[in-house]
């Protein structure tokens, strides 16, 4: 089964990750997410990677917070693209991450998001942008999706906007 | 036909892309590369993008520098996975296009990268790692580079080591 | 009629913006504001911004945060002169949307001002002051606002400060 | 007669600012151009702005480095629009001057461009947009200088693309 | 009378420099502080620099946010020694101050501290160590108030410290 | 006795440093830990540091914010490892304690560490690693720990993963 | 003798320093400029320090990079003043030593001027500025160079300027 | 055998760590250095770190710039010290490897050194003074080198300094 696989580095990052969870959920994509350290726990972040892998995990999302190693960890692991979350609560309001995460060396590209929350939903996106280009569905409820955020903003606007 | 599609913001982009294009050659991988800015031609990006994405295209690649809206640009015009190139030149050694490229608002995702040279190889590498969830070639290649760069990295350490 | 045209990114940005509004309507300057996104709706952005012209807007002002792309998406749209609002909420305490706000390229000037709540009263005085170069009108009253300004520095002092 | 009005705060400011009269002469549009410092010669400075106010200047650009302190003293004398061009020169590639000439307080806007020559261009560029309110053939030209650099993107395009 | 004159640039920066009166008071030093704007009220504070050092003014202390110029301003009028004390509240936790303050052009020092409530008390500090190069009694009391410090370090540990 | 000696440079440090001295005494490793501050109490840094060393201080850690002279003063006071734990509390979210405790000049190192508590209590572990190199016992203890850290990571994500 | 006591931490530093020497002599201002290090000679920088101030010196100025201590440590050996000029050559452009020289704790000021040659050219002026309170003839010479400085700014103005 | 061991993350830190070599070479220190990547020979970088602990490794010096894993990834790897040097070439002058370098979570430090070369030197100065811990004449070496250092001092200071 071709499913979205994520790491968190840290327990204090599920409430972050909660919204790529949640976007996915809505898209019904399957998804497994787990916690693992590229530091505290190495050996398990390899063979989570690579049982993963083997699974059928098309994607890997990882995110982490201060000297973010995880998702460069896990791009050193596997081929398959990687995405990166940079978590804030670290120096600059998040740029250590920031920097940790998408300046990834020739060869090993982290597909690196916006900090935090917002980077969180769109790992969901970008994940599932990458499994549509194989799965008509699912493209076709991106562009659907695409369609509301357009309304949406619409909808937000009638509730304030002044025209003359 | 399946290809990837690079824009760059200006001329002057086209020296550091051309990392970019020389490793979608070494893979036999389809690319096209226009130059075509957010700013100075918003009509023409629009135009490209449709037509890239009827004619084929399953990843966008985009490279700016500065307020480096580009990639930003095309992924608001289609629902297909946009890679970000920031490009240095402005201030602060690049942060302005890093921070123009990643910050993406919800559901707007750009998969952003190092800056300069090394992002501009990446984008190719992880374009690559996309096209290669359907294309088992592509990804054995991509598994083959990685045997490789592991051996360099031996064969560049003979060169100066020193073991007791 | 002439008159002012704002554009904000997203709802959460409108309380930052009232502050501009408020300057305006203080002054009897005739606006309008809308929420447009350049990413979600970036076909209702350029709609807005023809029409807007059309209609009589002499000034653009947008408003966004992260990276801020909107008021260089109204630029790309329009020769009429665009006032840039960065908004604070990503990294950096806003030097995100600073940076995504000020570094145009050649040929696209936004006129940027200061973060957050001083930016949005400080486009409303910027519109005015262009506004005010054929409307005498306005541009005494600008003036007035400036010798109350002083009036008020003075006032302020009378409250705290010793003198010898 | 109307103008736009120049000050640099050094000499050594001239080699960049040449950029802004270049794109003013091709527009025809007239200027003057002056060194005056908001430190060395403040009096010189607030002369110069008062006397250039009165023989019909319409738009303030204001050039300096560092802790860049002239468009804000420009501002500080005149209700007409400022524009800021920060120069690089100081720390962090230019940091300081555009914080030093973006964070101005409220009701005292300096409209701030991009660091350095882009800048430069750019002041040139946000001055006729102000001035072509009231100016119809500026404002043609401007549009048409539109049309052309959308066309040099499709030639600049067309000495490097390749399309599948 | 010999005095330590202090601007502040508006009336919420008085907390903080009550700290800078609270230790000019506790010295027996006597001061005078006004608020004046380099922006809104130029006149007033050219005015006030010309009076206070006619009056006797010996040191100035100028305190100021954002792109913080009220101490380069009053630096430009006067060529006896002016401290700035950068205050908080702009981007980057006060780096846009620090960096108004500080990168003043040569000829035209600022003598800067500390951002915020530190800078306050250390402009007191310092603006007394340069009174008291002619004023013996001052001197004593700085060279005592060291000593206090440092017992002050020892009671302060003496309440924590674990000694084997 | 062999020992860690911590300095801090004021009292308002010691709620970070406590978590410094926790790890300590959880793994029984003797310490002292002394207020003392690198410019108001000079001389008392430097006898601190001086008896330390001949009652058997084998590893130094030093903990202070802003300008953070507090470990380089003593690292250049002894020839024994000197650690270095940047706080917060300046500008920039911490980046002045960073910068203030890594730039250090050749020959004259401080083992510098994350900001706040999480380089408090990593000098703790890494005084330790130090140590452990001539204790075997604390070496076993340290690895066990590792064990532990890894394990929690599978304990924290069994309260909140899912697999398919 | 009234003298400015001048200290580096590196020879490195003396072609930037020697731009504070060169305005102190063409003021006729008696000055010492010795090489003394924070870190790798504190003895020999606090030997000094205490035999300058018993010989007379009556401001000393202190130049240093990266973790730049060297300011901050003469500031803890005397109540005179200290003025602090960051040097270039770390991370950040020079941010390193900026900081670590302004972010002074309470009662320990270091007077912070601009980075590089322009701080050191400051740094003299800084001093003379304090000297000349009880230096009559010093505090002429100063009035009559800013007259000089206004001067240089209309001679520099009148070769490229263009006045309408 | 007692040894540091080194590891690069590319040829091209060569250059850089070879500064440090020297260093332990001047000592008499031995030492093994190898080239290891952490992303593209993470196999190779795991199995070099478990050996040279087994051989005798005492302290691990690891050199990398950009998203700088290396040493974080060695950290994971050994309780044995973990001294990081962060390369510049990257973002903001090596902002972005100092921060991926020194911000690593709790229980996994890495004693993080300057910037470039300073730090190349530096580690081996603090690799020595780890070891000097249980050796008694590298111990008086390293006290020989601060003495020679200060003389030094004074040897250029002797060149250049003017004393009244």
């Amino acid at each position: 089964m071709e499913f979205v696989a994520i790491l968190m580095g840290s327990k204090s990052d599920y409430p972050v990750m909660e919204e790529c969870i949640n976007v996915l959920k809505k898209f019904d994509v399957p998804y497994e997410i787990v916690i693992s350290s590229a530091h505290r726990s190495p050996n398990r972040t390899k063979e989570y990677v690579k049982n993963a892998e083997e699974k059928g995990a098309k994607v890997f999302i990882a995110a982490a917070g201060m000297a973010a190693h995880l998702a460069g960890a896990v791009a050193s692991m596997t081929a398959k693209p990687v995405i990166g979350v940079p978590l804030k609560g670290g120096v600059l309001d998040g740029l250590d991450s920031l920097l940790s995460t998408v300046q990834m060396p020739s060869g090993m590209p982290v597909a690196t998001l916006a900090l935090g929350k917002t980077g969180a939903v769109n790992s969901a996106y970008l994940a599932m942008q990458i499994l549509a280009l194989s799965n008509t569905e699912l493209g076709e409820k991106l562009k659907e999706d695409r369609v509301m955020k357009a309304k949406n903003v619409e909808l937000d606007s009638s509730e304030i906007e002044v025209i003359l």
